[in-house]
């Protein structure tokens, strides 16, 4: 779809003229993508405050690169940052944007020598900002991506059992998303069993599920490039008191979490607004992580929602909202949807009940 | 097993010994798990000439860590890079190498700022080079990862057939993978059927295999942190007389490869040996990659095998062979070994026929 990449390059030209930058180098595979579709593991995307691209990118991509990129003038080279600097250098440019938080120390060097009378400055997280609120195309990607990863944990339900290990649950996992039609899985699938539970980025081991656990599974599908991510918990067997109030407390936190994301709000309060259900009761400490973030090309993005984070929430952002109480070898509880900000409700992607399931 | 990481830590702390540094800052994830055994988003190294490590990893991790890495200090903060900098220089660090090429331009300005008095110096490439000979428990696991490779590719043979699309084939190759024990793909698999067969790094799509394909598959198990790779190119139905010759051009670039893998070589020289069958049958602007790589915690490590690398071969070094001709609009033929150098012969890892396999 030229349409749309030629439309976001042209968003992304209207920042460098109005930051009066002669050009912008983007070398963030992601972003690359998002300004230009093609998906490669070495690229980069000259662009001017014109709103002309240059595409660069070695000869494995460079079919892909004139189908997916046709719009776009094509480089082939192996070293694309540095020959597009030396590019825009040859055109003139005097003051060329990079991104400091993608150019190594070392790549830097490498532009200053391709370029040395062209002063590098920082184009900052630009690309990453605008990316941030997804279009209409996106939004279409990522429902799919989230319901392809509720219809893979619906099929599991009827699977799940004590004996099975972590690992052989993860595999099943992405194995119905691929058969749903995911691309590829959006992350390493977290199976999470009993005391496991208590690390909140378990890698699954050979360790079988026994009655009695709770089992904390964070997954989800890729599709079109875009990420779905979702958590549940389930438990096996009929669950002790203390596994229910847990699940009760972090499913109202999150509750809560889902309902503060409004249009405008701060990213600090929704993270605090749910963190305070915890916290009140007695598990500050055990919630070792932010309560969500953006998803999209990424499966982490702006923006953060997490107790240190800063902004405000815009329409047609997705973000998680996943708290997690986590109890070092007793285990933990963490429940995870992934919802677009609206005007008025969020749109809830992520559909799979929230309710206790005694598997 | 600590004995194995405070061994590689000891050996890097006497490059930093010899070059009179005061102390080195790892922050390549990869690099970090090579010498403490973490395997994190999110973690930093900071290491001593006397073999002193302090590691840093945020809240998720830290339960791993501890586990993990129990033979170093922990430090339990999200901004990893700058917490350790700004302990090194507390601790009269005057000179504190830095990973250049991993470090961004971004980073480097908050590093500063931690340390305002330290002068960060490059390390260089200085762990990679560690990581480039394996030692024994490495070799096994990547020995083992070939293995589960290799038993994938068997199982697909009695399977694969016209009107199987790519992507269903891909996704059997890497189901049959996790079967025999991988704990992940080692690289989003390839498999290009026809014409598609032209794209070194095609993703796989919705085309159905048809009699008269030639079908590149490439892809590789991941077991223990360790990536095998392997490339087969097999024939739908009877082959034209172009593919059988293609295949046999290919096959003979690649033996001549493997053949010239010898303790000492240089590795252009290597490249050389393959890329001139390739060139004296008049293909040469078809082979639009390099010969080959090293494999080991990544997937594309030291040594580069290429017509513009520099370096010569050690013993203990695994490398892929993968010479391939692309035909723009009819398909290709790659195939690809893992190899480990060695005094005499190297040792074979993908053990898979290379016939042309009719299917």
């Amino acid at each position: 779809m030229p349409d749309i990449h030629a439309h976001r390059r042209a968003r992304l030209a209207a920042v460098l003229a109005e930051r009066e930058l002669d050009a912008a180098l983007v070398t963030r595979l992601v972003n690359v993508r998002y300004l230009t579709g093609l998906a490669s593991s070495n690229a980069a995307l000259l662009l001017t405050p014109e709103g002309e691209g240059v595409l660069a990118t070695d000869g494995r991509y460079a079919v892909a690169a004139r189908q997916q990129a046709a719009d776009v003038e094509l480089v082939v080279d192996r070293k694309v940052a540095a020959t597009l600097t030396a590019r825009a250098a040859s055109e003139g440019a005097r003051r060329l944007a990079i991104e400091t938080h993608d150019v190594t120390v070392e790549l830097h060097g490498q532009l200053g020598e391709a370029a040395p009378e062209t002063e590098l400055v920082p184009l900052g997280r630009a690309a990453e900002e605008l990316r941030t609120v997804k279009d209409e195309e996106e939004t279409r990607l990522l429902r799919e991506a989230c319901a392809i990863t509720d219809r893979a944990f619906a099929d599991m339900l009827a699977k799940i059992r004590a004996g099975l290990t972590e690992r052989e649950i993860a595999f099943a996992l992405e194995a119905r998303m691929m058969e749903h039609g995911a691309e590829s899985r959006s992350f390493e699938t977290i199976v999470a069993g009993g005391p496991n539970g208590a690390k909140p980025h378990h890698d699954p081991t050979d360790r079988p599920l026994a009655v009695g656990d709770l089992v904390v599974m964070d997954f989800g599908a890729c599709y079109g490039g875009y990420h779905a991510d979702m958590t549940r918990t389930v438990a096996i067997g009929e669950p002790a008191a203390w596994q229910r109030e847990l699940y009760e407390l972090v499913a109202r936190a999150q509750r809560v979490g889902r309902e503060s994301l409004r249009v405008g709000a701060d990213v600090r309060d929704v993270d605090s607004a749910a963190r305070d259900v915890i916290k009140e009761a007695g598990h500050g400490e055990h919630f070792s992580h932010g309560l969500g973030h953006g998803v999209g090309l990424e499966i982490h993005e702006a923006p953060t929602i997490g107790y240190a984070a800063t902004g405000t929430l815009s329409s047609g952002v997705p973000v998680t909202i996943e708290p997690g109480v986590y109890l070092p070898d007793r285990g933990g509880v963490r429940i995870e949807d992934t919802l677009v900000v609206r005007d008025g409700d969020p749109e809830l992607l992520t559909k799979s009940t929230k309710d206790l399931l005694v598997l």
